[in-house]
């Protein structure tokens, strides 16, 4: 009889979503201190904006929307279930906040100033199966900068995520590639229209290893002297420099290819003059599996804490174009909120004091020193502390509790005798010390709170 | 050809979003104050929680979702529209915050502090016909705090309403009323089973005017009799003391009406004694259309612009009830965030300074100056300061556009001179000043661009 929530969705508390919002907010400042200004799109889309944009398997798993009204008047009931369901639902949830970004680009294309920085974080939905880790409501957190094919729109990626990082104090590593070399890689090795299915199998590496993706090129129709090729573009170790320096010599004959290890290499260069903190690797493994990058790719992993990446990205140059706006050429990034959040946690990376709402709790002891509290709460507030007086006159016992379980640091419990003297007191609950003040005293109360705060 | 999104929903832009994060951030920063605690809840609930709780009306309103899979798969499809909808929908949309926060504290009583005071900013969902200003998405902005009877409750809501208005600089007046009066009056012209035909008929009376509301109390079953002793209600004027001295006459016999006005009398007095600024109007003729209220109701009007109300609430003594979780009080507030920010608009109340993201927008004059300002950008971000980089070495005109039409106020224009001479020039736009500075001064750069925002 309790009720539930749909499989896959999640309820977030006080204390999660304080988590969270330190998580947004950090990212959120970041974004802005780039230039990036935030905008919001529908959760519903028409579907022939969604329809086509995943592939077959994201058709399959976007959530339709039933239209409104009587759905299924003058359908025909004979068609099948395929056909019955675009008849009877025209919008569905988004299932990513690009193609909706891609669609308001267009849509608002008169009104915006290119390059257009925009960042969006909100909820997505996708039918998948529920399992640890993969939800079917989730927020994504994304920010691109379109009308640009400057690296310098790439520069910024790296530095975000560089700054995000460093402020939440997680150690990452930034794995940096380029689309070009994976279709340098497929012409080196005679099968330049494989490339997206070599890019698909080697996007597998860390989760099989790379005996696994061999086996998986053959059975994509590469025979073994073009895998001899490719492996050591999945195995090259050393410096950048080095790495560079033997893959532009595999891929000499190959313009593509050449051309995304210049951009790779004065990509690093800038990367150097910005002064970028964190360890960013080149890694010709990298693949990613989303079809829309055509430049540079990147991907964070998290070095003190096991879990799949906990950010991506990439250059794209034909985005728009499905919506009919060509040359667009843009870069963006995303973050994992929902990794970061497990990182956090599993790293004690967490601000202690992130739940704590409430500075000062009065003690309710009676109507009328309640009502007299009443104003000396209201001063206090005027004057920026978060306080609450306990609503009702019950066993101070269960108003104590109140303050420990909500985590309020100070108590103040004014009886008959404070309210006759005028005066205030006030409890710190973790010490035991107490203090008492005149009630107009505002100043000394806030004094011994900040006090408190700062350390 | 152009895409779009479905009626009745909407893209909010930068300038948009800033200027509702104004009201969003303002409204959550009072919340806390008085110590509510955010949550969310998903936006898919099951129909089973949302169906019956809005009336017919509204469940015929509620966006439903198609089962994932082959929704078809075993259908009767012989069945009417209405029993196949429910066979090929088990989620719909959350229709308002109110239904899924009860289900929210039924689900998680046993991890919850009691009384539970909490805030929650999500949009809703409702399949209502579109049009100028009613949508079909549209965020509600709610605080309740629930497990408490104390009429201390009821105060906050009209302080955080104080607060909140007179922070965005609206000058409001907030109207209150108590359903145990409506109740009384109800009693008192002899038809206490028609207490819901009579707040309903008069929740009109703004709309329609006192005549259509008798008119309509006819309709509904009560005679001219019962009438007569309705209308002084409905068209008292004076003081709140004088008025509450009228009604207690009236509701003499009325043991409900009496308390309802106790509970009035005892909410002025707290008003009084926590120092509210705004103006609170008693008003018997406040009734409020939602039927889960059962004590105090509130209701904000902006003094200054002509348009519905901004933000309403009351007391709901058994909202918990409908999930099986019994005699848990509560009261509540909403903030209409649409309407406020029409009233803002008109009144011309949002800061002009909110659009503004970037500080300063470094000049691109070629790809090694470009390389040599990134270091310096990036030392300044690391000191605050939010900055960009434009990304392609075009024509400055275009750069100075792009400054301009961001709202940009300071624009750094660094040569091949400024390069050779390490130094940095600053212009400020709206006044043409320009000012030079060594590289590495960081700190004059920064003056001079604090000094601007402190203007």
């Amino acid at each position: 009889m309790t009720p539930s929530i749909p499989k896959g969705t999640r309820d977030f508390g006080p204390e999660q979503m304080a988590r969270r919002n330190y998580i947004f907010d950090t990212i959120k400042s970041v974004f802005r201190k780039f230039g990036y200004a935030q905008i919001e799109t529908p959760a519903q889309e028409n579907l022939s904006t969604l329809l086509g944009k995943y592939g077959e398997e994201g058709d399959k798993l976007l959530f339709r929307i039933l239209n409104s009204g009587d759905a299924f008047a003058g359908v025909d009931m004979s068609q099948d279930s395929r056909q019955l369901s675009s008849c009877i639902c025209e919008k569905g949830l988004r299932y990513d906040l690009t193609v909706p970004f891609a669609r308001f680009v267009v849509q608002h294309q008169n009104d915006l100033v290119f390059p257009f920085k925009r960042f969006q974080i909100q909820p997505v939905w996708r039918a998948d199966r529920p399992q640890k880790g993969r939800y079917r409501e989730f927020y994504q957190c994304d920010a691109d900068s379109i009308g640009s094919k400057s690296l310098l729109g790439e520069l910024e990626m790296v530095q975000m995520v560089d700054e995000v990082f460093d402020r939440l104090g997680v150690r990452v590593c930034l794995k940096v590639n380029n689309r070009k070399v994976l279709a340098g890689i497929a012409q080196a090795c005679g099968h330049p229209d494989k490339m997206m299915d070599i890019t698909v199998a080697i996007d597998k590496i860390d989760k099989i290893g790379i005996e696994k993706v061999e086996a998986e090129l053959m059975e994509r129709g590469l025979d073994s002297k073009a895998i001899e090729i490719i492996r050591p573009a999945l195995t090259l170790s050393g410096d950048t420099r080095g790495k560079l320096a033997t893959m532009r010599a595999m891929l000499a004959s190959s313009e593509t290819g050449s051309c995304g290890l210049d951009e790779i290499e004065q990509l690093f260069d800038l990367i150097e003059a910005a002064g970028v903190k964190c360890a960013v690797e080149l890694d010709f493994s990298l693949a990613r599996g989303l079809n829309y990058y055509t430049g540079a790719i990147f991907e964070v992993k998290a070095m003190d804490y096991q879990i799949g990446s906990i950010c991506g990205g990439g250059r794209y140059d034909n985005l728009t174009g499905i919506f009919g706006l060509k040359d667009m050429s843009g870069v963006g990034i995303s973050f994992g909120a929902d990794r970061i959040y497990d990182v956090l946690t599993g790293l004690d990376l967490f601000p202690e004091s992130l739940a704590v709402s409430t500075d000062l709790l009065f003690a309710n002891m009676g109507s009328a020193e309640a009502r007299w509290v009443v104003g000396i709460a209201a001063a206090l507030r005027r004057k920026g502390i978060s306080c609450e007086v306990y609503p009702d006159s019950v066993k101070l016992k269960k108003q104590f509790d109140y303050a420990s379980r909500k985590g309020i640091p100070f108590l103040s419990i004014c009886g008959e005798s404070e309210m006759q003297g005028d005066t205030v007191n006030i409890k710190n609950l973790s010490s035991g010390e107490q203090l008492s003040f005149a009630a107009d005293d505002l100043d000394g109360i806030i004094s011994v709170i900040c006090k408190n705060q700062s350390k």
